[in-house]
């Protein structure tokens, strides 16, 4: 049989976060996250009912001490060194794992017949049993306690020797181990994304010390860098590689266009998304190296689209959801936890799993109780205990206010999210949720709707709209569902074709207002808007896609975030957001319905050149499609249908489809 | 300065009770605690205000990665191993510490006029900051983390080299690692607290295998025991000494009579509790060693008598309340609970340590809440869950029942004692308590008291009373201030002096029918009763008290229970509660108020022969009482006051005052 470790739900999540996280430095401190980690818990049992045919040999192996309790409670047998010998016909076994020092309790059983797997339940020993949840950990010896990333060796493509330092180029953005041979006495590392800051001890970001003398060739913790300029104490020769940490991924979708810039802004936002898939979804690898939800939530939609790598989409957002009472927001601030929720159910939207939804269900529920029981009589979110709000990096947008429209349109989201989570939970909460969703949505187009300006409103003064009208807010009121028609109109139009109206300037909240676009038909206008600003970074030579950029500075200015010259992050997560908008909207993939048992396929013919486009479909699915000239094929996994104009075409799984195009419009209706 | 390691409240005693728990072994097999066992948080943030005169230099000690922020958050600096300078002035230092690996955050800040200590607070960065918890810890280089007991070498009295193996005796019982000189090739060890036991490989219940060629020559985990069996692969010389795990006491109690029984009594009682008495208050040390709230609750009890060891004290009452929601009760029995909110307001009788009770006020809430979540309309507390109801060893008090009267008196016990926590610390919530408490007295009057037969009854079966008389229920509704002057009466001759009730065969519950007894004027009878039953475990060579002792009993018979040859703990901490009979009840020492500022001494003089006693009193004092004859001597560190018959006479501290008793009759007014 093949047998799993197992584990008590969220307990590998939370552990393998906290090593994490722990692993942030700048330069030599050590950077623990600022919000609140949770222990794991040091003892769990587990158990299983079963029946052997005949006399079976058990492999045992535990994360810590361990008993076993068999047939009756109270019935300890000793196993020989992990060997159990268990006779024919029906047993109960129950292994009590306890582990101090840190570890979670997970074992894994293996017999002839019997394994230990997703049918074994577990208990904290709180009164309750639940089923043991596992994954990817079937060997023997891999303890997933232990869990690290697989490395790969890369050479550099370059090393100079300079004034006092050796320069090392990797010839792209990393995440590596830096190894020597030779050499002697103490190595001063200084790493760099850019070339700058890599030459500049001062300023760098991240430093190690290594003391060869003291047997030290490998740095202790793997960092983000292209560049290294390594000073030696004692000259000599000296030899580098790095080891870089990468998750392998079975898939990885491929997008290819006559319209080079797409091919190249795919790759880079490939690239860039590899690289910040790690344990789980960072948001940048150079500095954050932390899990952040609103970061997160836009990783699980590229994620749809270049890996499906759902163990990663799953552990990520159950990491974040924590355990024990909930006291403050995810990552502090408020509209993350919002996101959280939107996107548990979006999660379901292109996996159909059920399982997953029941599974952290509770959780859920009490994440949500969490958001309402910060809400007041009006049903309004507010932030009494003066918790960040985001929104966006733009500080006219937080100045201190009772009451935020944005706030009040993610919660809206949040309890249609939550809605359609119970309703397919079969959960009597789904009416009280849609009944509090319609009437949060009264209250939001009473307070902040502006007929005036055609748009919502930013914020609340004295119980009053301060009339500002902000481009994020609309663009979230549309992706939503919370504007209507006519509202959607007088958004397009009023707000986010006005230029009066202050543009986005980071990747992160410019993705929204690509995908509002889009969803408002302006998928040409986003194409040349996502063609300039993209290749605007590729031609400064960048090889992942940053945290922030803005076309008007110079240089290493570039570089410079937080005040500091080079506190920008060159590889973040939420650059990689292209992906999802050549996937979703230009080519135009997503679940049928949701769930995604069929796709629909609806691409943007007017604004795609000939491309050829390969993506992941739910359960090790995929779906092909090549457009050449007036030809468009279609070959995928699954079942589905293509959109072009208003012609609705069935395709087959497994079956190739080939549709002229001279007679259609293509693009949306 | 003198610095203290400092932590978040609790997390010290969370991560010393897994580590301690986990040391149960049944022979070669570990048996992690049958309840949930609570993680510790890896992240905690340290923080103070302080202003320097000069400038000074910090050495920082932490038990993770640590960061340091100096006077403003994100301004991020750097020690030098260990080593801070600071400039004279106003600063604020926040040291965020993390750890990996089951530790808990711990920090340790020693300047010239700074140091950390209870005027530092914490956080686990869940948006409240509280004092941080220290106590114990003021060395650099101990942390807490890695708490032990010394060591105390202890060699045999005898070593007899016996067919196939050698025997040890350690003269008494011993809680120690075994090391061993000489030798070689495997020894396999068997203990015993009886010579039975150690020379019985087959059942006795503990045994350790050292393999002398791998370097084992000290065992990894100390046990329980004054026989050691040895059992060599190899012939050959063998050294062998034990090193005692002790706990070091400043103060001692010490009580000798002219009545020798009392005095061998006392003086087994306090070896036996000195045994018990080590991380936490265990229960027994031979098989359990793991910490229980109602045996702990005697153990409190006991300690005032003895050590006055609040250390323990407090670490044992924090470290059964754990952590997060509650889902269980205490060590899964309902009675537990119920104690530890008793002696928590008990903890203040005797100490007036309010500060203790703030700092924890929360958490008892929380268990109270937890508790009154169990009661139903009526307030009675009822188990819908099954859960374990305890009261005694004794099979026809706990057959299922929907309401037992025992655990609506503890209830009582325990609103009464909320009553008062919430008074001291002025807490609204008193006033509730009251009222609850003076409506289950009705409930219980109403339900069980069953003036025929004069006494509470047992239990309801559909709703009405039973009709079954048992002393524990009794006992409790006397100890807990139930019972009126009518019903103690009642009580007294138509119950606890009836033989024809069933008798109380543990050592626990006799413990409470005792003091019920002393309350109700018989302490003559009690201190017979006492010495007959003590004696005669005395008179079987035991150097400690054990679990249980039934005197129709004969030879090894003794050292059975639980279905098992070696099942029963002959060093038990309940055994030694004769500690608190002594002192509380024959010398008659207790506070004159609560809080203990001044103490009431009324000797029954009619039971007790001459006799030398010290006691503690609280903040580090104590009592010498001295009796010869026809005068009593006392010495004492605080003011207090002596009842003899109805004559009070003032105690000033540290003045000997000697009274004539000649005139007086002494005892029980």
């Amino acid at each position: 049989m093949k047998a799993e470790w197992i584990w008590y739900p969220g307990e590998f999540e939370i552990r393998t976060l906290n090593r994490v996280q722990a692993r942030r430095f700048f330069r030599e401190i050590p950077q623990p996250p600022i919000w609140q980690s949770f222990g794991v818990s040091p003892s769990v049992k587990f158990s299983k009912i079963f029946t052997l045919e005949k006399e079976e040999v058990l492999d045992i192996r535990a994360s810590g001490l361990y008993s076993l309790e068999l047939d009756r409670p109270g019935n300890f047998v000793r196993d020989e060194n992990g060997r159990l010998e268990l006779s024919p016909g029906l047993h109960t076994l129950t292994v009590h794992v306890f582990c101090d020092g840190g570890k979670f309790p997970a074992v894994r059983v293996c017999g002839e017949s019997l394994a230990s797997g997703k049918d074994w339940d577990c208990t904290l020993l709180d009164g309750e049993y639940v089923p043991a949840d596992c994954g990817g950990f079937s060997e023997a010896e891999r303890d997933p306690n232990d869990y690290a990333l697989p490395v790969v060796r890369r050479d550099p493509v370059r090393a100079e020797r300079k004034d006092g330092h050796i320069l090392y180029d990797l010839g792209e953005e990393c995440f590596a181990f830096c190894v020597f041979e030779g050499g002697r006495g103490k190595l001063r590392l200084c790493y760099g994304e850019s070339e700058e800051e890599a030459e500049d001890p001062e300023a760098c970001e991240q430093l190690d010390v290594l003391d060869l003398s003291r047997g030290e060739r490998r740095t202790a913790v793997a960092k983000a860098f292209r560049y290294l300029a390594v000073t030696q104490e004692e000259e000599g020769e000296l030899g580098f590689h790095a080891e870089c940490e990468v998750r392998p991924q079975p898939f990885c979708a491929r997008f290819s266009s006559s319209e080079e810039r797409d091919t190249r802004i795919f790759e880079t936002a490939l690239r860039t998304f590899a690289l910040n898939t790690r344990e789980f979804f960072l948001d940048g690898i150079k500095r954050d190296r932390w899990v952040w939800s609103g970061d997160a939530t836009q990783s699980y939609l590229i994620n749809k689209y270049s890996f499906f790598d759902l163990e990663t989409e799953r552990r990520t957002i159950v990491a974040l959801a924590g355990k024990g009472e909930i006291r403050r927001h995810f990552n502090t601030i408020t509209d993350y936890t919002l996101f959280w929720l939107i996107s548990f159910y979006d999660y379901y939207r292109y996996t159909g799993d059920l399982e997953f939804l029941g599974r952290w269900q509770r959780r859920f529920t009490q994440v949500l109780d969490f958001c309402l029981s910060r809400t007041d009589e009006n049903g309004l979110l507010i932030s009494p205990r003066g918790e960040w709000v985001f929104i966006d990096w733009n500080d006219a947008l937080t100045k201190d206010s009772e009451c935020y429209a944005f706030l009040q349109i993610l919660l809206y989201g949040a309890l249609k999210a939550a809605k359609r989570v119970y309703a397919l939970l079969k959960d009597e909460r789904a009416a009280a949720c849609e009944a509090r969703a319609e009437a949060l949505k009264e209250q939001i187009f009473r307070l902040f709707w502006c007929e005036e300006k055609g748009g919502f409103t930013h914020s609340l003064l004295e119980g009053k709209s301060d009339g500002r009208i902000f481009r994020q807010i609309n663009v979230m009121a549309v992706l939503t569902g919370l504007a209507g028609e006519h509202e959607k109109e007088q958004i397009l139009h009023r707000v986010l074709l006005n230029e009066t109206v202050p543009p986005i300037t980071t990747s992160y909240m410019r993705f929204y207002e690509f995908a509002a676009l889009c969803e408002l038909g302006q998928k040409a206008l986003v194409a040349e808007e996502m063609r300039s600003y993209f290749c605007g970074m590729l031609s400064l030579g960048a090889t992942t896609f940053w945290e922030q950029y803005d076309p008007t500075r110079h240089g290493a200015e570039h570089y410079a975030m937080y005040g500091r010259k080079y506190g920008k992050s060159l590889c973040h997560a939420w650059g990689a957001t292209q992906i999802y908008i050549l996937g979703r909207y230009l080519v135009g993939l997503r679940p049928e319905e949701d769930g995604y048992d069929r796709f629909r396929l609806e691409p943007a013919l007017e604004v795609l050149g000939d491309f050829s486009a390969k993506f992941p479909l739910k359960e090790g699915g995929w779906i092909e499609i090549d457009r050449k000239g007036q030809t468009l094929r279609v070959l995928a996994t699954r079942d589905g249908s293509v959109l072009l104009g208003d012609t609705i075409t069935e395709i087959q799984a497994g079956r190739e489809t080939v549709l002229a195009l001279d007679q259609k419009k293509g693009g949306k209706k």
